[in-house]
């Protein structure tokens, strides 16, 4: 295997450690968050930070950065409390992407791609049109980690729009049924398809090692 | 599309609660983190919550419940102040996601699953053999969320080591070349393959709205 310690990492060209560090993680969420400021402007940009957090109450959290494109977003939930989390599918890849671009706080991406906002009674922040998850989200809290100048930023779901035929019966949403995107790295995508579901799990017995049978189910 | 609002959320039935929102947000990471207690007995356990928090210095997080099945690794990283991320793939999917079985302490779950234990040099913290890409990563600071008892630990990345065949020339590690796993939910199991990687992308020009002409690249 090709190995990096800490002193070859801090050796990388730049963009060639910025590839590696991003990619090294695991595949993604790939998520719009749209939002709005004090003056009306819809924002959206493009996010694959998004955690669960918890079920009870259902909590997600997002990691930004005060300095770099998502600015706007961060500054947009400051001011309004609310936003909506939605999953980019195989259709929006290239629109969903444009949305890394660095637009000044004055222009909406929405009249920079072909992605549509769409509203929902009593809410005056934006949805992605067509999203097949689409999340409206309350802030709740921000963590600032000081380590590297990031945020975290917390919400709590409010409202969940799901396509209906994604929901199976034990409220399990199927994302790769409604061509739902991953991504590995900062520019990769992919459209996973689902291989399996497996059970819930229960320790097997234990032999030779440790408290003799006791953790058996 | 189906409509789940704050009280309808709150009226499930509490599993079908655990799969709605924890499969709403996207897909996510399956990692292993391995660790070692200081009575030497190794715990390998799986998380889908690591996430990508800087690039130089090279930082991970992943996120932690005090209560539930994770403690252990927890536990242990506090002890020893290091710990392994390792990638799922598609080979070990069944022993992975056996990791979420909630066994004691006194348990390695290496001698529960044909996951095998491996070591390098100067490291006394396990890596899961044949992990296409394997992390040693170094415990830097926790945070604690009060608003559902839950921690996100940071760490980090002091050791790197990939497959050679998965890095392209520019520091992107192909995940889907290695077979690397997606989740989807606390059950469901992806294998992506790569569609597209797409350029970096710069503001297009900007007319009607906003200060014209003013974002243009």
């Amino acid at each position: 295997m090709r190995h990096f310690d800490l002193e070859a990492l801090s050796n990388l060209d730049k963009l060639y450690r910025i590839n590696l560090i991003n990619s090294c993680s695991g595949f993604k969420s790939a998520n719009l968050i749209a939002s709005k400021n004090k003056n009306g402007i819809s924002n959206v940009a493009i996010f694959s930070s998004v955690i669960h957090l918890g079920s009870d109450p259902a909590l997600l959290a997002f990691i930004t950065r005060p300095t770099t494109v998502s600015r706007n977003t961060y500054e947009n939930i400051l001011e309004t409390g609310y936003y909506t989390i939605n999953h980019v599918f195989e259709d929006i890849i290239e629109d969903a992407h444009h949305c890394s671009a660095k637009y000044d706080a004055s222009v909406s991406e929405f009249n920079q791609t072909d992605l549509k906002e769409t509203y929902r009674p009593n809410c005056a922040i934006p949805f992605v049109k067509d999203a097949p998850v689409q999340i409206l989200m309350k802030f709740k809290e921000e963590h600032h980690l000081k380590i590297n100048n990031t945020i975290m930023v917390i919400g709590e779901i409010i409202g969940l729009y799901v396509n209906d035929e994604l929901i199976e019966n034990d409220g399990f949403i199927n994302l790769s049924a409604a061509n739902v995107i991953a991504i590995n790295g900062l520019d990769g995508y992919t459209v996973p398809k689902m291989n399996t579901r497996l059970p819930y799990q229960r320790p097997k017995k234990v032999v030779g090692f440790g408290k003799i049978n006791q953790t058996v189910a």
